[in-house]
């Protein structure tokens, strides 16, 4: 049994009363049974039950993040820097990891609820009618991450994943390609399917370039999927230049892809990624990748979040658009100069 | 202000106390009560508080973790394999993510203590005094996952890393390399460290072959320093013919930089790595990898770290030992048959 505030009173041989007068700091205690009950403490192990402490104190310093797959590895370093940022600010994390179980994160809110967490994170968008029933009527501030639910009234810190796409397939224009391949997410979310599928669309038109049907694809941002997509677009001959993922880890299975077919990227076949993760500089060649900042995204989530919770004046009323960045590597042919 | 019982009452036009008994669920309360209660609570969006049941319950359903970083490919694979298998049997995750950083860590444990966490997975084996003295004075359930520190009275679920590192190196020697290069771990870590480099030196040794001084190198697990130990090898000529790191983001790092170096893996240089992580298949050539069973290594420590919890007859005595395995890739050339 973990010991209780009367057992440190008994080791320190004064009252209840004491030793909690010592706990909470409490002026005109006299210095010897200061040392008294701190040494009884340590003795013993004792700590005051956070527990306790959160009743009275209507606070639990925790905050639920809710994350789509924590192996994927743009969530894994979003999820690395907003625990970084809550700790520094005295905040900690329950974190639920999702991967398509909407059963799951209903549970999940709801143990956020009954924990009376502080804040929720939520880093995904298909939300269910009973999830978004659930989330509308939480007093608890909710913030979305990397994510813009359609019909919601929370704020999202996000990049402009239409303008992103966009400048991606214009990149690409630019170097000369005409037959640009897209592997697209799921079109069930706005910001990562839609927005970015829409981007691209528009990107080609704006260039008088038609939309190569046989070349469009939708995976699920894994690389296996990126893969498979790619082992499709490659069966439609002539196969394009170039290929746009809407994931780091799509457009790495889609260069494997080339690769076990003996093509090579990018003289045969240029490949531009999407989110900057930690992958675009493991492979060979290196990736080529519309950067989100995500540092900057796992940071400005906290923060704002923080200013809900603590309800600053002039917290964030609305959503946080971030820079988004083409960051050039190795994986992108210029094809107009011959390179 | 989040709803509360009295307001559910009021809502519902019952007592306080027939809300209680609807909420726990006691027999003899009539059907439309009942009906009526539970009406109110989804109107309201009313949860009984997790906080305050707990104090009654001396049961959080907590589960704290402590992982060294959830970036790199092995730690957020496990980590979302426990997450999975915590969440089947109701116990949700206060994560952790350290760094190396020994205050954050004893900051976090201690909010483990406070928050009354049922039990406590340490996946790291660096530990400093004080952590020690707190971690073996806690009444709380702790267990190591991949690692197993010393001097603790704690159990593991390790596998054998000594065996493994020996039969990641006997893997190459059988190839036919004699010149085999190592990129290990921090040697102040005994499983992934210590271990590793001991199974290395006395599979050379029992072949008779001498310890390759200029080709030792020592990193920290990831890419980068894979890539820069890499570097400080290929300039000691002869350079190996073989390498075996000690994590496969090293490995990774390695044959970026023999990559860059204009040389080709396995045809100039064989690359083993060390956990089976994704990035093994993520990569090409694909990484030969000395697999530790990642996935059952998670469920197995959550599994474990329940019956400590719910101190089952037979709960674990003693560390689980997991079986590794050697999973052959593109990454090893067999030097006997210049394939």
């Amino acid at each position: 049994m973990a010991p209780k505030i009367k057992d440190v009173a008994k080791q320190a041989g004064v009252s209840v009363t004491t030793v909690s007068r010592v706990l909470n700091g409490e002026k005109y205690v006299k210095d010897d049974l200061k040392i008294r009950v701190q040494r009884a403490i340590d003795e013993l192990g004792y700590t005051p039950s956070h527990i306790a402490r959160s009743l009275v104190r209507k606070k639990t310093n925790l905050i639920g993040v809710i994350v789509p797959d924590v192996t994927s590895s743009f969530y894994s370093t979003i999820l690395s820097t907003i625990e970084k940022t809550a700790s520094l600010n005295g905040y900690n994390l329950l974190v639920c990891n999702i991967i398509e179980d909407t059963d799951k994160e209903l549970k999940y809110l709801q143990v956020f609820q009954q924990m009376r967490v502080d804040g929720i994170i939520i880093m995904h968008e298909k939300l269910n009618d009973e999830i978004r029933d659930l989330i509308n009527k939480m007093s608890i501030p909710i913030i979305f991450s990397s994510v813009k639910p359609a019909d919601q009234k929370f704020i999202s810190v996000i990049i402009d994943d239409y303008a992103a796409a966009y400048d991606a397939t214009k990149h690409l224009i630019e170097l000369g390609h005409e037959r640009i391949g897209y592997i697209g997410g799921d079109m069930r979310d706005i910001t990562s399917g839609q927005n970015r599928y829409a981007g691209y669309i528009r990107a080609l038109a704006d260039h008088g370039i038609a939309l190569p049907e046989a070349h469009i694809r939708f995976g699920d941002y894994k690389t296996q999927s990126g893969y498979e997509m790619m082992k499709e677009i490659l069966a439609q001959k002539p196969h394009p230049t170039a290929v746009f993922a809407v994931s780091d880890d799509m457009a790495v299975g889609a260069m494997n892809c080339i690769h076990d077919h003996g093509l090579k990227v990018p003289e045969h076949l240029s490949v531009i990624g999407f989110d900057g993760s930690q992958l675009t500089e493991q492979v060979r060649p290196r990736l080529t990748s519309m950067e989100q900042p995500i540092l900057e995204m796992g940071k400005v989530t906290v923060d704002k979040l923080l200013e809900l919770i603590e309800e600053k004046e002039g917290g964030p009323a609305e959503d946080v658009i971030l820079q988004h960045m083409l960051v050039s590597r190795d994986s992108c042919m210029d094809v107009k100069r011959g390179e």
